[in-house]
């Protein structure tokens, strides 16, 4: 007895000096490459880190974990606040894990610092998802620019592919900026809405729809599947309006019930319809290969206006020059080419 | 007839000397400012020169006509090629003088220099708007990027203005990026599509018809007609499905023909009743704004760019970097550190 709490003593205190301790890189990166949870958390929280030692740290994981190839789906998942987005995660998260999947749940929400997470963050919504062994979920960092907030996430992707996960959901709201981001992340694209309501003919963004892979009408159950019936023939409809993806796809309308568990596997069956047709025909690589450009390609055009913008200079006659242009008393030209002078001084 | 005849030869001189010599910033202000076609035509040079000497002159009148208030309506108009933009155009611009309007008509079309002039380079298709005498028509600039041609054509707006032309139609093609450009300098934006041969259910670019505050099916005409109705509903259904617009305007569809002059009158109809209604609402003057610090920050960030691409070291180093990147080498976000330190060096 006496030996055996020495030694659950030892352990504790191991693991808690682990946990004080910030383990080598080496270490963090073995440990996601054995899958092992503890470490993917923790080398997440160096990318989420503002701290230099930390970033520095991170992206020589992050580079080690991309030479790591994974054969995973990453699929964003978007829809307005109330569309059942966390019933839908949960529900289609433990549909894959019983087939053997591993699934990881990230979000990209830029409000989440106002918020305090209005996505993900409450993980009781997902309870039985949270105790699955072959589930990881994290909420979204937090950050003040859709930009950072979308760069820890992409990075975050790559952990976790290395460590196993091969399904990859990215939940954000469908209000704001952040379904471009993800859209820019993932392979495949789900639009979740609500039937009824009159919520098919307003309410959907614009350019959204136009993302889309697959546009989901979630709770058609009940009093619903009616209404749930005809929004799939109107949004099919107006589907076929739009000009078709590059790679000849045409995005499918379905009708689910996460509440009930209607419909679901036909949403994973349509993914892996589209993931097998775009991996023949090439499509599926050409497309991340082209999203890694355009994320170096964005990332530098991103920093070069936070640059220009946080200039002292620039800072204090920007508001003064853009109240002359919006009173027409000077072109627009002329005033952003007196600003630029004043940050290439 | 020995004296007539020294006259008008001193008057063809004059014309002679005055065309070989720049004429001063002060001339050619008060030339535009008193309607002088060709002082109009000749700043328009200025605008479009590389010349910075030309260019600082350009400035100077822009600065002062900017100063000039006008009641104006900017209209742009896209569609494809095959559309029957010319046709439209001459049609309508020639309703709007008989009115007594005076009407400019420019073009945002990016690919001129490779064409040669893709639209407006022959005005053979506007025969009797060119004879107009209450009519302006000018050619896009020419130019490599699409940044440098809307600059020049945003700036001749505020000639022609200046100049007494009140209604401004910008004529675009609707198979690029220029209809975003030309939709931030218009106050209302018309799309021009045809009935028949399965147009209207599909080949719409993304993006295109969420900008439309109208969509008019041309080429409403003998066969076509019944066409043309359906094609009505179709794009009346589709548009219902996008979000209502900030102003609450809901984007008309109408049907006309341009060769046989119908319903010309009610596309003019509905642009006045939009202006009266946005003018009303004070949206009219907001949108104006909106555009003139949307033009100030973009051409901020699209030089920031230009810098950056154009900068030796990076120019060195850039496609080593997208190559690593494509395939998976280094995280998007290393390299673009990498270059914007090679870049702030």
């Amino acid at each position: 007895m006496n030996t055996n709490k020495n030694i659950s003593n030892q352990s504790a205190s191991k693991i808690k000096k682990f946990r004080r301790e910030l383990p080598s890189t080496e270490n963090l990166t073995n440990g996601i490459l054995s899958g092992n949870k503890t470490a993917l958390s923790r080398a997440i929280t160096l990318i989420e880190s503002t701290n230099s030692t930390h970033t520095k740290q991170a992206n020589e994981i992050i580079e080690r974990c991309l030479l790591h190839k994974t054969n995973s789906i990453r699929i964003g998942i978007t829809g307005v606040p109330g569309v059942g987005k966390s019933t839908f995660i949960e529900r289609f998260g433990k549909k894959l894990t019983a087939q053997g999947n591993k699934v990881a749940v990230l979000a990209v929400d830029p409000t989440s610092t106002v918020t305090k997470g209005s996505i993900l963050g409450d993980k009781t919504r997902m309870e039985e998802l949270v105790k699955d062994e072959n589930a990881f979920i994290r909420p979204s960092p937090s950050g003040s620019s859709l930009g950072g907030v979308a760069r820890k996430t992409r990075e975050t992707i790559v952990l976790c592919e290395a460590a196993g996960y091969n399904v990859i959901l990215i939940e954000t709201v469908g209000v704001g900026q952040s379904e471009t981001a993800v859209h820019s992340m993932v392979d495949f694209f789900l639009l979740l809405k609500l039937a009824g309501a009159g919520d098919e003919l307003q309410g959907i963004k614009r350019g959204i729809m136009e993302m889309a892979d697959a546009i989901v009408i979630n709770k058609s159950d009940g009093d619903n599947v009616q209404r749930a019936k005809k929004a799939r023939v109107e949004f099919t409809r107006a589907l076929h309006l739009l000009k078709t993806q590059d790679n000849g796809w045409v995005p499918k309308v379905l009708a689910c019930s996460a509440l009930e568990d209607i419909g679901i596997t036909d949403v994973w069956e349509t993914i892996t319809n589209y993931v097998a047709i775009n991996t023949k025909n090439n499509f599926f690589i050409q497309k991340r290969q082209e999203q890694n450009k355009y994320w170096l390609l964005q990332t530098i055009e991103d920093q070069l206006k936070q640059q220009f913008y946080s200039n002292k200079s620039v800072k204090a006659e920007l508001q003064v020059a853009i109240d002359a242009v919006i009173n027409n008393k000077t072109s627009p030209f002329t005033a952003a080419d007196k600003l630029l002078n004043l940050h290439s001084k």
